[in-house]
């Protein structure tokens, strides 16, 4: 049976960045389940959904969050699924509290972080791991790099025919 | 019944920084229970003590961590009671990731956060939290401010005796 | 009889954020003051105001000023109530001058900080101290995070209405 | 057939940090192999390494680097398996650098980054990745977490009888 | 025969600020070509205009870049020309995690950074390098100086008409 | 006789910032000079004019700059009067380059650094120092700051108005 | 007759940083007294001391703190005369917590604010404001510049021999 | 005839790190000279320098400083060889201070900056650029690249021999 990912942020807020992962995820035919959990308005929501993860059929599981960013922590510490976090830029600080709040985490607990705002690459990366045992998602994905790496080069060319004459 | 603070800490190699917090409240005759509960490898025993805190004769906890600290804010989102942050400054990165951990909390649940490595600080706000409703503490607190001020005034006559002749 | 929460603010124009703590405390209920004085411009007032809070009813201080910003210190340097500073961003710096102004204080002066321009959650805080002796305040807080943990549950409902088919 | 985790470092000299990567994924008894190439020095053989790593028969690459730490970023930009970046800890600038040069990868080509120096993390992200499709790591997981959980508590106990009487 | 400046964008969404390197180079007379190679999306692309630009008679090269900006690293790891790394600002962290990855290069592959999107100033380093063999357009470099400052002195004389009296 | 205060400028565009400078001195009828010099473009300029500073009747310097701001250190490097640097705020990273830039002066040449952007307080610095033997100026200053304090206090009345019933 | 220089610093612990603000006075011959007080222990000891600074004899203030290092700004606050901060590195975050809490002041009360540790150039600076009405104390500037410069050609001389033949 | 390198630094305390540029200069069989001049304390020497640099033989500089960095940029302003910038890591702020000193610099005036303590790679940015109009010396960092490579190699075998069995 195909693996699930589980998107989830701390804030309805948070869904035009997150909304990339979705996007993404669709884009290669992955399943997934988008949810909001705060993990300090409602640490017990989102830590049921973490342990439940497994059995409810996740592989991976996506936690996006702002400021003092602990949810992808809070749910890394009640599973042992991949956690993969997004740190969220909020008004201040350029994201650099949600980066550290959410890459630094102490050994034993991994979170696997992301550049900030990377929603896009939380969905490639999730795609990537479920792939290790999904040849046509793998194949998809190798798709994908090479489409990725021709648009380069058309722009390459267009750039080419404006100025190197 | 006079409450009791409740100092966590993440690992107990935190402990040289802590345990300042609790030589304070020693030294201010204030009763305290020390704890270490980690938020992501115990979030379970760190939740159940923070939900149980109150009516286990608890008015103020005290929660110190490093990296992406995010004890104080585990706890905060378990209680109502007041919650004092101690980012503790770890190998890297000078304790700016604890510090933005700690403090940059949502909207909803705060953290009161001190200095880096702060807990002698961490203490004495825990005190003048309790001392609202204790007068002989507050007392107290008013002495050791006089006390701390002769100090000061103490070395100024020393320096002033070597320089200002 | 109730105690006050005391509001200063280092300038009129930190009013549009510090407003919100007016607004929380208003909502829960809570009778506060709200003052501007600067720890700069009128260093003799903000000192006044403090040394005096405590037998004109205050129970808890919030300070909230931007750049160097001494006022939450200079608050706490003239009385042993309990001192909460939000750092305000100013123009420059995304507000990391105001940040480690408020939280880095020396040992013997404490000031509860929150996060940069954290308005609700200094009057939270403030309102989770008061409510020590205050059960009617406690049963209120509680009801809040109950409150506020619906609407994340709400919304996580409406985003799975949208993503989770 | 058992997927191997590949270790690539980008100099000798992280060996210290490296080898705890090595020792916890031979705790958990998943064969692994270490390599020291350059992104710099030895672009190519960075590249074929893992442009080949997946017919290889790994499943998933660590990569850990300091300073302008492209490492992982290299590895990544050849290969869909996922791969996990160590940014390490330099002489100067406390790890920054490596932290930034490694998660703010752009669009396409995600990277996973743990803490800086975060070598146990690394191995054990990769043991979670790999463990999806191994029940038997996925319980050997699930019994470290257990473990570690209880070693905490042990060291509650210690500090419990030292402090609160 | 002289030498042309080779100019690579990791993007063409970074053509704003890489124009202005352009209009440099034409402003002198400096024969330059334009491309758009990402390190990680075409790696190989890069990595061989990099092997063949000197035999292409390239004599400098520039590489823009944001974010984990490994554009010039991976260019310099293929060359022994002049890598002249221009680190651009993205969305987030104000141009610092670019910087920080072209500048912190290790030993033995240098990258010549400039400021952060300072293109004008890549344009104008390679310019200088070049003019090490022609004296033509090392007469014109010093012109430009020259009338550069007439231009700072005739504001002068506008700011000083305006205000000194 | 009146001793003056020279204003320089890096580049033209900064005078939207340093005209605040020069309406304090006008205020507080202070004469004064102002001119655009830049340290790398006319250093010889900016030389000459440090040098003859005292002889041509200024008491104090004030310079202005932006990114890595050298201009104030070039200043004092040339004259031992006192001069006053002005970091300003460019493009990108908020004013820490020349914040860093101006205040991290070697020992032996100083440069009194104020706020980012703070040209006011320049010019406030600059009539301090001149106030030390004109005592007419000092008046001024001190009512200045009267002035301002009941400024605050005529604000606190408006805030107290509105919120303190 | 002569102003003096009043150095106070925040803690007898910063002594072996101020004391070379001592040494460069002692060296100038410039009447100097040091004291420490706190801006927040001793908090009217530091404001009266710098009310009666002016009618005791002082012509400028050099203050020196570390952490929220708000030393400099109260005693800026309570005098015109013109105020030197110097922020000093304590054990955690390199001295920038101290740099900004001295720096970044508001319009209205001017700091001048030296590097981190810069206590030699706080009196280098302390001494060019003073010789503005000080012939004697200017030539013994200016000498200083003349005796530095040629320390600095003695080196090269020395470094010169060793490397250039 | 072979045109020199000059290197200048800007204390002779800086000398344990500048040396290695030179120790590389030697390697490569570059002429060279060091010298020592502060951009602040020999701000004429400096210059001068500079300015007859390109009539003296010489055809690239090298300029290391730390703290407010400026001799990179002293040098720049007064030539137009290429000037290569080290930003050297003094005791506080970990060199990013001059770092930012060294790179930031505005149009006109570029400084081809390397890493902090970047000494090693200063020289060979200076070989590079040397070699591309002289054909041994080109061949000469051709044959270094591969020894370097070799060299990571040599420790890959090292490093496999240990862990890859």
């Amino acid at each position: 049976m195909v693996k699930k990912v589980g998107i989830i942020m701390g804030s309805d807020s948070d869904l035009p960045v997150v909304r990339k992962s979705a996007d993404t995820l669709n884009e290669l035919g992955i399943p997934f389940e988008m949810h909001v959990y705060s993990a300090h308005r409602t640490p017990e929501q989102a830590g049921e959904f973490a342990k439940n993860a497994k059995k409810n059929g996740f592989g991976v599981l996506i936690a996006a969050a702002g400021m003092a960013a602990h949810l992808a922590g809070a749910i890394a510490a009640n599973t042992t699924l991949p956690v993969i976090g997004i740190p969220l830029k909020s008004t201040n600080l350029e994201g650099v509290d949600a980066l550290l709040s959410t890459v630094q985490m102490p050994s034993g607990i991994p979170v696997a972080t992301v550049a900030i705002n990377g929603a896009v690459n939380a969905a490639l990366l999730s795609a990537q791991i479920l792939a290790l045992s999904d040849d046509e998602l793998a194949e998809k994905l190798v798709a994908k790099r090479i489409a990725d790496a021709e648009k380069v080069l058309l722009k390459d060319q267009a750039v080419s025919a404006e100025f190197n004459k």
